[in-house]
Formats: C-alpha cells, structure tokens, sequence
C-alpha cells in the first residue's frame, strides 16, 4: 500500500536523473524498475545497476507510506505524456499500481518494493568539495580518451586524485592521455581512486553545470558516491594500480607552436573526410617558419592546407591520427593553443600555461615526401 | 576541363536539393554521383535515380564550360565543411576535380559526365499550378497512409487528381484512406495520375512551402515533372488504375462528434503506451451522452480517460486501432474536429465541414464490456 501525489514536472525530473542507473539488459528483472520508496518522510526514487546506483529525492505529499518497484521504461513513458498537472500513484495490496492525473487513470503491475537492492552505504571520511560546473567540465574535457576495450579494465575508467587543493582527472587509451587539474579554495585530505568512465558519463548528465551549485564525492575503499542537490550517486571504484603517467609528462620540447584553436579544428575536421575505418592515413604537420601545412593522402583524394602559426624552435614534419587531435580540440575552449613537440617519433602536448590541460597525443609513422 | 566558382552556400543549397535524387544502394555507380553541368551557360546541379531526378541550378561564374560527376556523398560532406567562403572547383582534362576555398586545396576523383544519365524530357501539355504552401501541406497531410508493402504497387503512390479548379491527392493502404482536396484560382484540364510515395516526400522536403511561391506539375503518359524556383524533379509515374473510393466516401452517419482535437490527441498519444507489435488490442471509445470515455486493456496495463464532446444521434461503443486515428490527428490544424460514425463494424470519418480533408479509418473488433 503506498499513496503520494506530485506535479508532473517534478516527478519527470525525477524519474529521468535515476533511469541513468537502469541497466539497458539484466537477467535480474528487478533492476529495469524503478523504486520508488516513501518510508522516509520522503519520496525517493532509486534505481541500481549494481555498479551504479542512483537515489533523488522528489518533492511531493506521502498520504500513506509504503514503497514499490516499478518497470523504469514504462512508467517513465507514461509519466512524460501526462498532462502538466498533479500526479497521484496509489499502490494498493496486490502492487497494483493506479496512476492518474486529470480525467485519465492507468493501471499497471508493480513489483514489491523489499525485492529491489538498496545503495551500498559508503563512509563519509575522504572527501572533496568542487562546483557542480567544475566537475562537468573536467568530466567533459577528458572522458573521450578512455578506452573502449575490454583488455584492460583501469583504461575504462578515469584516475581522480585528490592532493591538497588540488583536483586531477587523468584518463588515457594507449594513443593519448587526457589531464585536466583544477584547484580548489579549501584543503582536503589525500585520495586516488579510478571510477569507472560510465558513472562520469552519467555523472556529466545529470549534475546541472552551476557554478554555484556544489557537489561532493565521498570516496571509500570500494565506491564513490557524489552528493549534489537533492541526489546521491554511488558507484564501484575500478580495482587495480593506475599507470605512472608522471614521468611521461615532459615539458621538453623542440618545436612549440601557437595556432588559432577554431581555425585548427575547421582543417582537422575536413582531414577525416580523408579517413576510411579500412584506410587509416595519418594527417601530417609541415611546420617551417611561421607556416602550419597541413596534408592528407588517401585512397578519397588529397587535402593540402595552411594556417599561420607562431613558431619557436625547429622546423618539423610529424604525422597524426586526426581523430586523436579533434577529440582534444573540441574540448578546449581557448583562442589559441600550444602545441609542442620534440620530434615525429615523440609524443606531442597540447597544453596551456599552467598546464590545467595537457593533453599528450602520439605521433603515427608517415613516409616523408619532403625534399 | 572546366571550371567554375560559387558562394559555398549556394552550392551547399543546391547540392542539399539533388542529393534528395541520389540512391542509397544501386549497382550502377555512376547514381552516386551528382553531375556539375556548366555546359549551358548556367550551371546545373543534377542526380538521378531513374525513378526521381532532381535538377537546380546553382548561381556561379562559368570560367570555363564542361560537365563532371563528382561522387555525392563525399563531395556534399566537403562542400559543408568548407569556410563560408567562395569555392572554385576546376577539372583538368583526365576528370581530376581540384576544389579550393580560402587557403585549403582539396583533390578527389571525377567521372566523365557524359556517363550520366539525363533526364527525360516531359510533354508539357497538362499541368496545374499551385502554390509551394499549399503542395507541401497536401502531401503532409496525406502521405502516411500510403502502403509500405510491395503487394500492391498502386498503394505505394498518391492518386493526384485535377478536375476543374480542384486538386484532390488520396493515399490509403487497406486500412484507411486520406483525402485532401484544394481549390485553385484557375481551371485546369483534367489530369489523373499515381504518382510514387518516395517522390512527393522528397518533394515535400524541397519546396521552400512558401504561400507566394508557385510550383508547376506537369503530368505526361509516364511521368510528373514538378518545377520551381530553379529547381525540377522528374518522376515516373506508378502505372494502372487507382481504387474507386467516391463509392466509400459516404456522408451518412448515426452518430457525430466533435472534440477537441489536442486533448484526444493526447490521450490516443497516452494509450500508445499500452501497444506492442505482439499485442496490438484496440482503443475503444464509448460515446454515451456528452462523454467520450477512450479506454485501453492489455498486457502491459489499462487506460480510462473521459472527454468532454458534443454529441448528435446514438450512443456507440467502437474500437481503433489508435496508431491509424493518431496519424490522422497529427496532420489536421483545426481545434475541433468531427468524427462521423455508423456502427461499431462501418467506417469512420474524421471530416471537416467543407470536405477539403477526409480521413476514413476502418474500426477493429473488440469485445464489448459493457453491461
């Protein structure tokens, strides 16, 4: 037995930050509903995939506490049709659900409420304190470089480490590594743990951007669990030791370029026109004087371009997967941005002055055709 | 050999409007092409499936007469990609198609033009004129109930009918038929054709849909040529004879409603919640009084909502399959609608009061519940 009412608005809120936990195939049936949970004084709306779980409280009036699982597809289906008005869901002693609002009543099954997995409880002693717009931001500028594969678990997820007032997500695929530091006004003890690159993901959805709004990550042995508005998401950590990415991270270079950030990304993305899944050419950076030629060759056609650069150090020709320098590009929202370089075999870094980005990119081998 | 220059956007416009003519899969390669005809003093953009060719002209600087095919799809993807700049596309004499734009050069492969099939010249006896707004919305309002299935060729088309001052395009696959009747200006010769359901979509997605700009069809034994602004499209018509539906199209009725059409529309929207392909169960409606109750019963639960209508001659208990009334409701701008009934086993009617829309929509069985 269970009766509460809501605006709609509200409960759609609600309904679409926890069906970000529910799992798009499961053999546990239990786990493609939502629970719904007014025991507490509160409703709250769960949801869980085992490694992430989800739980947001939503405002409305518990006229009989009580709790049931609902199927998340249907319900948030339905819930999103409704007319903008109240909502009432009544539950009654066989888990019969009756939603209705205005002149329109629905009737379908729920499941028993006791049968659906509660979140893990995490200790609450490592933690850290950022603006929710941060956190999307950082998650923005790195996730892409995760790796997709399944041959080495730590390289699915991000390392965040957590060092006095400072805050670093690393991510990296064997191409390239992604880093994006920021520092925070308070000191906060020292934590370094790998989340898995699906909660980020989720994470970046569902965390609104304000800069004013704040969020905290607890971390503890085996989770993480972010708290922000009205909203906790907890998640598996990823066992294992994080690659020693410290000694790849020189700031030596040969060649350091200052391009036009947008002017960059306009020629790259006309690059992969070039680019086949069977026909992986690589983009080649002619660098000489204050000249940037950028050429590609394949099976397609041939692209030969310019762009002015300011230049100190050596001329260079290097070669690239153009993908590997769009992913970057995208991100960053500078003007213009250094590039810097040591030779065609070493890897390359994208970075600003105070390196709260780096982005390091390795070359791919090209034939010369320089004179 | 040829040259020639355009504004990117022009030719992106221009190349957006023939790629519509270009198949998707085809053992001739030379349909993944579009023609560049600069050979008549204005250049023509031109593709051709051999059911549907499209033909613009695109305003640009003839340097130097000729004609190349330039395989669609990466020439398009090019094209949008390109600064808004000027664009110059030069071909040398072994068909190699440099295009340049600013300070990037790109080459790719041509084909001889004289390889592509043009399109067939249409007699321009019968026509009818019309303007763009009204074209668009008559192949809107009619075009999804046009069968998808090859049993029948003749329901894969549109009936388009010139009789006097009046336009009239029907569809209908079995289920139900739409009509759409509009009045011109002008008398017409009598014309009477089936014209493919692929062609008027991609018609419908060209024309600007202006009400001041005109469109010309042009009906020929074998073909329809629909031509304006600077653009023509030439399709081959279905051949045989269309269905005899005047005999259908009764105006008697026991029972009329009128309802307003965004609140039905929403709860039909509503009961499509309850419908698998596995289990399609009707959407009843029972009219008694003033009241429409629509309910709804099936595996994945129930649906009762009442509304309010107005109501002329019997009570009646009759079930839709609500994707068919839901099609229909979704085309029609009018706040109130008709809905003229028999019984529970005759067609229905969704009928304006001057007949320039008529939607018929058979009933599906149901068992009656009622007392």
């Amino acid at each position: 037995m269970m009766k509460c009412s809501f605006q709609k608005s509200d409960l759609l809120n609600g309904i679409n930050i926890v069906t970000k936990a529910v799992p798009t195939r499961t053999t546990m049936t239990i786990l493609e509903c939502i629970l719904i949970d007014a025991t507490l004084g509160e409703v709250h709306l769960m949801a869980n995939d085992m490694e992430l779980g989800i739980d947001t409280v939503v405002s409305g009036t518990i006229f009989e506490e009580g709790k049931i699982a609902v199927e998340a597809k249907i319900f948030s289906e339905m819930i999103r049709k409704l007319p903008d008005s109240e909502v009432t869901i009544y539950v009654d002693e066989n888990d019969r659900i009756e939603i209705s609002c205005e002149k329109a009543v629905f009737h379908i099954p729920g499941r028993n409420g006791e049968e659906f997995p509660y979140l893990p409880e995490i200790a609450k002693d490592h933690y850290v304190v950022m603006s929710q717009f941060t956190l999307r931001e950082m998650i923005q500028q790195t996730i892409f470089s995760i790796s997709a594969s399944d041959t080495n678990k730590i390289m699915n997820g991000e390392l965040l480490e957590v060092d006095g007032n400072s805050f670093t997500m690393t991510s990296l695929d064997g191409h390239r590594i992604s880093l994006r530091k920021s520092f925070m006004e308070d000191e906060f003890e020292h934590s370094k743990v790998i989340v898995p690159g699906k909660t980020l993901s989720e994470v970046s959805k569902i965390l609104t951007g304000e800069k004013e709004s704040e969020v905290i990550l607890y971390f503890s042995e085996n989770h993480v669990l972010f708290s922000f508005d009205r909203t906790i998401v907890v998640s598996r950590l990823i066992e294992g030791e994080y690659f020693r990415i410290s000694q790849m991270m020189t700031t030596d270079y040969e060649t350091k370029i200052v391009v036009n950030r947008k002017k960059l990304q306009e020629c790259i993305d006309r690059s992969l026109l070039f680019v086949r899944e069977s026909d992986k050419k690589p983009l080649i950076f002619d660098i000489r004087n204050d000249n940037l030629e950028l050429s590609m060759n394949s099976q397609i056609g041939s692209m030969v371009e310019n762009l002015d650069i300011d230049k100190i150090g050596n001329d260079l020709m290097i070669g690239f997967n153009p993908k590997f320098l769009m992913d970057a590009l995208r991100v960053i929202d500078d003007e213009n941005i250094n590039i810097y370089m040591i030779n065609s075999k070493s890897p390359c870094f994208i970075r600003n002055d105070d390196s709260t980005y780096v982005y390091l990119i390795l070359p791919v081998n090209f034939i010369s055709s320089r004179g």
